[in-house]
């Protein structure tokens, strides 16, 4: 399911996540990539630019779509260290992401809140990975809330 | 349901998915409403930036968290001329929209396609009202799409 490329997104993805923590951010990281290189990336800025809708993967996709100066991502793939939340998932579905690889899965705020499938939310031709350095990505969620709360 | 400030909300959206019509967007318009002023206005804008994400609601949220300097907009009502997909409910949720009122139904893309009901994707405790002037949101709607085709 997963290629030694994937695992080199996603550790580019979870050193984003480690920015985001160091700048008091949730740490969530994101990179689209398309024909092996990354076009797009984002950390979670929702304190700093004082903003909701500031996720990891809609300042990716955003990137992303503003390099290729198309709309469509289809031919892309989006790796995130958190599973994607409805909003995140929604900016998915209309960019027609080719690919999402998703490290850790988040039952309280991801788009499996709302229990509907993968192929239900995102678009039906994109392909959804689960589970890539998940217990990295969760680790860093972890420590993050546990020194919030110290 | 609805009161007159409600009609003139939406008569401000309506003149917004208008002037999406005009550049050539599908004509979608809202507005952010706090304490009875607009502190938010977005209209689709997808073609223009190039950017799947930039819908008319996730515009005006995010203009109203600059103009509150918060991030959560519980004390504000939403208008907007459609339905919004389950991207922007999803962003409702995140800031917690106090009320989110739209026009129009959009059963292919609108958030009830994911079959959940809104309680569900807005904010549990987001008040959602739909139904306000929906015949002339639709109707600007199918005179854009009839143009196009012709």
């Amino acid at each position: 399911m997963f290629h030694t490329t994937d695992q080199r997104f996603m550790q580019e993805a979870l050193r984003l996540a480690v920015l985001a923590a160091e700048q008091g951010e949730v740490p969530v990281g994101a990179v689209v990539v398309w024909q092996n290189h990354i076009i797009g990336k984002g950390y979670n800025q929702t304190v700093m630019l004082n903003d909701p809708t500031a996720h990891a993967e809609m300042i990716a996709i955003t990137a992303a779509t503003q390099h290729l100066g198309a709309r469509y991502l289809n031919e892309c793939t989006l790796y995130v260290t958190l599973e994607p939340c409805p909003m995140c998932a929604g900016a998915c579905y209309w960019a027609m992401l080719g690919r999402v690889v998703y490290a850790a899965s988040d039952e309280k705020n991801g788009f499996s809140r709302l229990q509907v499938s993968a192929s239900n939310i995102f678009h039906p031709k994109t392909i959804v990975h689960q589970g890539l350095f998940a217990s990295e990505a969760a680790a860093l969620l972890k420590q993050f809330f546990q020194k919030l709360r110290s």
